[in-house]
């Protein structure tokens, strides 16, 4: 991949985790949500290993939250999203697509239930906390909305347990899968939530004081030496492998959630009436004109994409757009998603990719593969 | 200054002009509205000597546009800042800060007027497009608003001039400054304006056609090359002379105009009812807390910051903080601008300021400096 350096100024906002992930050796970032991020340490391929294999931890700061806090709050929260949050409780997330009036998504965050009045929305990069406020502020709603001093480090890995459990205590095992529990570690006071953004397991630790940073980052790696923790960060190749997507690389505001397979989060038929449900419903009826899907595309051992590519049928008539692509070493071939021309979306087609690695044929699957255990 | 690798992934979307910024020799980018910014090609005290004694030409297609269209597009524009803009033409832009509720700044872009019905909001680096989708939406506007394929390219300095002539013939001679005209350039569609984020006399080109980015690229810079043109970038040093805020880092969404010397593109009084008016009059009635002022921090060549820095009384006390720091060449002063209480925002006051660089004494001064001439 091409890295040309980063001019780092304040609004660039720096994580409380900064600091630290520059000790520990962070060699590339990228900017979310105005914030500096780690993309890579070791190599991405030696993170991703590590993640597939051991525990690793993630400055993922940049996953910023917007809260909002007040007597509408839960009326607003749920006017946001196509999720039915009818039956969300105290300490539950969910993962609940953003969007517009047309059904475009401006973000896929998750969205916790602190308390009755109290959420937090946990962003991809776009400025949700703008969108919020002016949809609350048509609406004359009693709600604050703000940008808490709250700053997700995440543990994520199939040894991330046992590391868990020495921070905090044998209750860890029983916080279930989007449960989030507050606490505090030597003092630190923080939301300990089961989530991350892979499905190797682990935690996201919501630090609730952003002088504390250094100090958390710390502790976890200490508790990580025994189980082999290494730094780390989102890593693009376990993430497609896995099936998930990017905000802003897999889907923009120009989709919908049901051409990108995220149909499953939306409830069009809850009877309340959040933004873009008489869109969504429409789109459906209509059938989507894309799809996200899964591709193969051979076994060589590529770069992952900068840009998205065209997928071209036979004639060069142009089938859509490659949206991710990773070298998988655990299929040992290289994946990733398209979107594509819904009559063209079908398992087992071949299409033709104008990549940057010259044309490489591509066969149409699942957007989720079937990895091999390490 | 830090320099870390970024790395590139199709989420920080790339200009029309990437390719050609490359080619020329950024060496260092910033993530701006989503997109890749260059920000230095030969060093930023060359490319700044290039601006204020030739001309230098700019990537500033990430001041992406927020369009607005329709019917209800003037009343949705005017709601959206305290700027007066009652008399506002066709062809015009103004400065005009766009505030929330509160009157907290959201962006500080142009705005500007194309048709009666059709306007522009070119952006500082925040999502303006999710707060004016959101403000429209429970108003029942009839509006469309979205972001169109419209990349500002920046010609700035003091031989602009003669380079735009030849460009674009005579004409340009007579455009006023902040006055636009759609033309075209051996084919290339866009639209020019006397602007510019700098002080140093200039002109934006508004490509319509983001295919069109390396030709109009090329254009320019041949037709520059008598004239000493080089390829450059927003630079800190000369806006920090000139007196230029830069969202993000001299402000955010934690001030107010009044407090930021923005007083004077505010119109309190007129008779529209712009969102934040009772908020700001408050604030004008109540006093502004802490004031945006200049500092002098002496003569030492020190590179700018990458952090905000405390600045203390004598007791030790904060007083606010330094927002932007550079060493000026013409002032052969290390320069900068401050949010201070407003008891201390007094000129001729010195202050502590806990730089990177150890202790500096700090001279306050009007926030625009009084360069000697090249």
């Amino acid at each position: 991949m091409t890295t040309p350096q980063i001019s780092i100024v304040q609004r660039l906002r720096k994580s409380p985790f900064y600091d630290a992930t520059v000790r520990w050796g962070a060699r590339t970032f990228t900017v979310y949500n105005h914030m500096l991020m780690p993309t890579c340490f070791a190599s991405p391929e030696a993170d991703y290993w590590k993640l597939v294999t051991d525990t690793t931890l993630w400055d993922v700061a940049a996953e910023r939250q917007v809260e909002i806090k007040g007597k509408d709050a839960f009326e607003l929260v749920r006017r946001l999203t196509p999720c039915n949050l009818s039956e969300i409780v105290d300490g539950q997330c969910k993962y609940a697509p953003i969007v517009d009036e047309r059904g475009g998504v401006i973000n896929d965050p998750l969205i916790t239930r602190l308390a009755e009045d109290r959420f937090w929305i946990s962003l991809a990069d776009s400025d949700v906390l703008l969108w919020a406020k002016g949809v609350a502020l048509s609406m004359g709603l009693d709600v604050e909305i703000f940008e808490p001093d709250v700053s997700p480090l995440a543990l994520q890995g199939p040894k991330s347990l046992p590391v868990a459990r020495d921070l905090f205590g044998d209750w860890i095992d029983s916080l279930g899968f989007f449960r989030l529990r507050e606490t505090e570690l030597d003092g630190i006071p923080l939301v300990v939530a089961r989530s991350g953004w892979s499905r190797q397991g682990g935690f996201e630790f919501y630090l609730l004081d952003a002088a504390r940073g250094d100090d958390l980052w710390e502790r976890v790696m200490h508790a990580g030496t025994p189980f082999g923790i290494a730094p780390a960060a989102p890593n693009t190749i376990e993430r497609v492998e896995s099936g998930l997507l990017s905000y802003g690389n897999d889907m923009t505001i120009a989709n919908n959630p049901l051409e990108i397979g995220l149909d499953k989060f939306c409830d069009l038929d809850q009877p309340f009436d959040f933004i873009g449900k008489a869109a969504l419903q429409e789109i459906r009826r209509a059938g989507v004109r894309q799809k996200l899907v899964g591709l193969t595309m051979g076994e060589e051992r590529l770069p992952g994409n900068e840009n998205w590519w065209p997928v071209l049928a036979d004639d060069g008539t142009v089938l859509g757009k490659v949206t991710s692509a990773v070298f998988s070493p655990r299929l040992q071939r290289y994946i990733g998603f398209a979107l594509l021309a819904t009559e063209h979306a079908v398992t087992g087609n071949v299409v033709r990719i104008d990549s940057a690695h010259g044309e490489l044929a591509g066969r149409v699957g699942p957007a989720c593969f079937d990895i091999p255990r390490a």
